[in-house]
């Protein structure tokens, strides 16, 4: 099975409105309530693409009981391993203007229209005992594990080194591991050598201080992720590999909600890794699958058809 | 005891950010949760001052039972009479920037900076069994209720006129009886000629067309209520009644979070009514607990001190 983890899961809430305005009451629309956080994204895309999936990590309080309830809604085999806790799953809010959703289809670069605003609530603190608890969890799904991924940020109490400590022991049980995170976690935890790292170019530029997503990727595989998968928003994916490095772009860019996409991108690098595909077929799968998911109304979820028509569609160039 | 009607309760999130930046993420470093809809708040801030509460509407799903977990924790006599619903209670998030905390006190008018941000969402589908359930409890709590509130929107699937409806059971009980809602359930609520109703400026211009909150409340009470009772914001109250018309303002204005000051009023004018106490007095009161609950974290609740230092210190004059 592939193992997700997410250690500060959430109850993300989309809300559409027309248009925001600073300082002024909004009355939503519609309402959308997903599980989210990035490894819950990731587990909820593979599990629909069939691939049997184990989700771990945290969830507590009412929202977290919603968050399961949710999970639990989703489609294919995907199993709830999280962890109970005593403080509240966080919660996201994503206000999305339909103005952001159907720019000018013939624009080149992303306007920034199609950013929602988002606001993210701090999670629950995390006890020592139950850092604990989740560790002895995560060694016990490691036996079963083909591939695991480690996902987005850290909640309260957590060590800032957690990734590293989990990277390491994935790769003492010999089970590939990709770190997805930002800042200071991700510093730490590229230098306990994962098998690989899905920065996007902001987080990669946090990282070595480059600009230039290439160069940011090779110093970042310098820095310990044996692989980097740098994902480049509408214009596809950068992965610096020891078999080589490679450009993988749409055929035009694609606009509708980034929320997820990089997490799409996630569950199709590991999908690929367990079916030992080549690199230039895994980042061709990312691209497609992250676009499909920029058309669906929400992260973690995909428009089957986009993917079908992308697959074959995507341009993987040799750099 | 005093009956309050909320039949759009809420779960109130505030959300401080240093600024609201629109398309932008921001991490929220202070999440507040409270019990929220205009007539919950009324409740909390009667049973906080002591006065034997009941608080009936809809309430369900889990932000239902959030709510009632928090109302439980209030302090004072309140009673949850709540109709449970199949739906789930609506949440609303209020983004408040510290910049709109702590404006220049010498200032004399509102500075548009110190209005929050809100989302509301549209609140669960009532069906025709839950209103008549509601309808049910409504009617055998009128029997002791010596005043009644009824407070907010209404959720969908509530009748446009459900606010007349009540207005007309509560006086064929010979219950006094507020009402507190906007647009078109006011239109038809003021119609069924309640006690008082308690509109802001705002709500008056919407429902007269005058924008001079004296004609407007004049118009107001010609529509069909006894008494007009206009919140001004922060200037004060103005009330138009049977006895006199007076206008009620603060030593100065006050600044902080506005929200739910509006319902303090009303729950200062419910215990005065109780209490048989003049209007002049009923308004002072109102005038200085709305203050006191702009100076307070959250709707529903007030700043005991600034309620203290203002009830004296509030100038009635008849006009």
């Amino acid at each position: 099975m592939i193992l997700t983890v997410t250690l500060n899961a959430a109850l993300d809430l989309t809300y559409r409105v027309p248009v925001l305005t600073p300082h002024a009451a909004h009355r939503v629309a519609r309402v959308t309530e997903r599980p989210g956080g990035k490894g819950l994204n990731v587990a909820r895309v593979l599990a629909a693409l069939g691939h049997e999936t184990v989700a771990t990590g945290f969830v507590g309080g009412a929202t977290g009981e919603a968050v399961r309830r949710l999970l639990e809604e989703s489609a294919g085999p995907l199993t709830d391993a999280l962890v109970h806790v005593s403080g509240s799953t966080r919660r996201t809010v994503t206000v999305v203007e339909p103005a952001g959703e159907s720019p000018d289809p013939a624009a080149t670069t992303l306007r920034l229209a199609t950013e929602p605003t988002r606001f993210d609530e701090p999670g629950p603190h995390i006890t020592p005992e139950e850092w604990a608890a989740f560790g002895e969890r995560y060694a016990r799904l490691l036996r079963d594990a083909r591939v695991v991924a480690l996902c987005g940020s850290l909640p309260p109490g957590v060590p800032v080194g957690a990734y590293a400590h989990l990277v390491r022991q994935a790769r003492a049980h010999h089970v590939p591991v990709l770190l997805d995170t930002a800042g200071e976690p991700l510093r730490r935890g590229i230098a306990a050598r994962p098998d690989a790292v899905k920065p996007n170019t902001a987080e990669l530029a946090a990282l070595t201080g480059s600009t230039d997503p290439l160069r940011a990727a090779q110093d970042a595989r310098r820095r310990g992720a044996h692989v980097v998968a740098a994902s480049l928003g509408p214009d596809g994916m950068l992965a610096v590999t020891p078999e080589g490095t490679w450009l993988a772009a749409p055929p035009r860019p694609l606009y509708g909600n980034p929320t997820g996409a990089g997490d799409s991108a996630v569950a199709a690098l590991l999908a690929g890794w367990l079916e030992g595909r080549p690199w230039p077929d895994r980042l061709a799968d990312a691209v497609a699958l992250s676009a499909a998911t920029v058309r669906a109304p929400a992260a973690g979820e995909f428009d089957a058809k986009t993917y079908d028509d992308l697959r074959d569609r995507i341009r993987v160039s040799p750099l």
